[in-house]
């Protein structure tokens, strides 16, 4: 097999240009055929020179300070020299075509940072174009030599489920308020955390210490679905800086006491499996006229025949 | 078209017969070709004869009650004349192979009238297929003339949406623990609720009362997603029985307020949607060898290639 060109932005984006990095994870939110084309040969290009970061999930309910924690971890990491990008998940961007997360005057420091690169959610597409999109851009943070990236999810929708497949372990951030600080973390949620942090503990050292020990009674009433590493309950303080190496700690010991590859391996398949079945529809779709499935679907709609006869019909033709 | 020769069961279906719409949801339910076959030819029989029943799904979290609940309901209405199926939609007993929903024992007075149906969650098969399956067992029982048809979910998971998309409204039932009552309970369940029910009221009339205030309060915050319907929250016992008949009042008021044609009607499209997609998939995996789609993804986790390009060699062949 002859080796083709490699992409224009491959070079650039492998010694760690910013801007090649930038234009390369737009080219793959693009929908253009040619533009698809192209962020397939890069990938291709530089997935050999991926892999090599840390990957961690981070989400909680609006209000937890979530923003303002990844800042502040984003930062402390910086400053040791780790090449730190943030990414953001935010589905419900997709529906108001604007992101809401991600923009940049949220985190003021960590985006001026010369080791940070902070990127907004992709809008546009459905949640499965954002998960796509997101476990590429990833793949690209990694080649343009980024060690530690965080995912920032929303915290109230399907995309945390999504975005634990695609990293090596799941941050969840809670609030102090005793007996409120299990109210609107959905049980799923709290499933996925392989750390659980007290955010804001700066503000009632008391209650963040009880609400720390509430966690560790649910996490222990959960079965752990990452053995035999048992979640953890931290307390931090975003604002102090107080919490953050020991959050940090825990990551590196997650990391150690489970076989990483074996998941990122599992992982991996995941994203083939979706990129499968997302192909084999976009084939069926490109094949038949989208005038004949819209007429099967009125009479379906129209209760002339079962929605089974109208898909059998439909393959048939 | 000449029409062909009825499925034998159909008859005794449309007649009412127990044990032919017992047999008929078990035949929707079998993965064997010449009984999928059997049963979209059912289907397609009685499809004409369904679509009279008030549809109602109902949530909770585990402990609210949900069987009480939905046993008190049913009686009430069966003893009115009312024909009352039950059935219940729990993902997780596909895993477990047992269900744990639907069980004759949970709901005693219920099993034995005359007027009522119950069935259990269908096991095996993926989230997907039990709600493939619950929807055909709707039209079924629709077609025996079984006039309310309350499905049930589980709650902690991601079937109340599948639900929400084949029933007219949606219960959510909570507990009269002041503080607790919306602990729990996920954002988005609470989003698709018409009707919120402070169940086992009897136990604490004062506390039910405050937590029927702040269900209201928080409902209030949300986007109505059936306008001009606005969600309410009541208080009910199962137990003896109070609240039970306002609960029904508001299921019919929903109906009056809302274009149920409508809504119907767009989840017919979603339904036919659903199953087109599914077997497109299918009709992709008969014709692959799947041999040849392990090695591709066996290749994709060794990373000798991207998942993008795995999948583009796969669709070339």
């Amino acid at each position: 097999m002859s080796t083709p060109t490699p992409h224009p932005l491959t070079l650039p984006l492998l010694a760690g240009e910013r801007r090649a990095l930038a234009k390369a994870i737009t080219l793959t939110e693009s929908t253009r055929p040619d533009h698809e084309a192209q962020a397939q040969q890069l990938l291709a290009d530089v997935l050999p020179r991926a892999g090599k970061s840390v990957r961690v999930g981070l989400t909680g309910v609006p209000g937890v300070g979530k923003s303002t924690f990844i800042e502040a971890l984003g930062v402390w990491l910086a400053d040791q020299g780790h090449r730190v990008a943030v990414l953001a998940v935010d589905p419900s961007s997709a529906r108001t075509g604007g992101s809401i997360m991600g923009d940049k005057t949220r985190m003021p420091q960590l985006t001026v940072h010369p080791n940070a690169y902070i990127r907004p959610s992709p809008s546009g597409g459905t949640l499965g174009g954002v998960a796509r999109r997101t476990r590429e851009a990833i793949t690209l943070c990694e080649a343009a030599g980024f060690d530690v990236i965080l995912v920032e999810t929303v915290g109230v929708g399907q995309s945390e489920t999504q975005v634990a497949a695609m990293t090596d372990l799941f941050v969840l951030l809670t609030l102090p308020n005793a007996g409120d600080e299990l109210q609107g973390i959905k049980r799923g949620i709290m499933e996925l955390a392989d750390v659980c942090v007290v955010n804001k503990a700066d503000t009632n050292l008391q209650a963040a210490t009880r609400a720390q020990t509430e966690l560790r009674t649910a996490l222990t009433l959960l079965t752990p679905h990452d053995a035999p590493w048992r979640p953890v309950a931290l307390k931090a303080s975003a604002l102090s800086g107080q919490g953050i190496p020991e959050v940090w700690a825990q990551v590196q010991a997650y990391r150690e006491a489970t076989d990483l590859d074996a998941k990122r391996r599992a992982q991996t398949a995941v994203w083939f499996d979706d990129l499968l079945r997302e192909a084999v529809w976009r084939r069926f779709q490109a094949g038949v006229d989208a005038g004949q499935i819209q007429a099967m679907r009125a009479g379906v709609q129209a209760g002339t025949l079962t929605p089974v006869q109208g898909v059998a019909a439909l393959l048939r033709s």
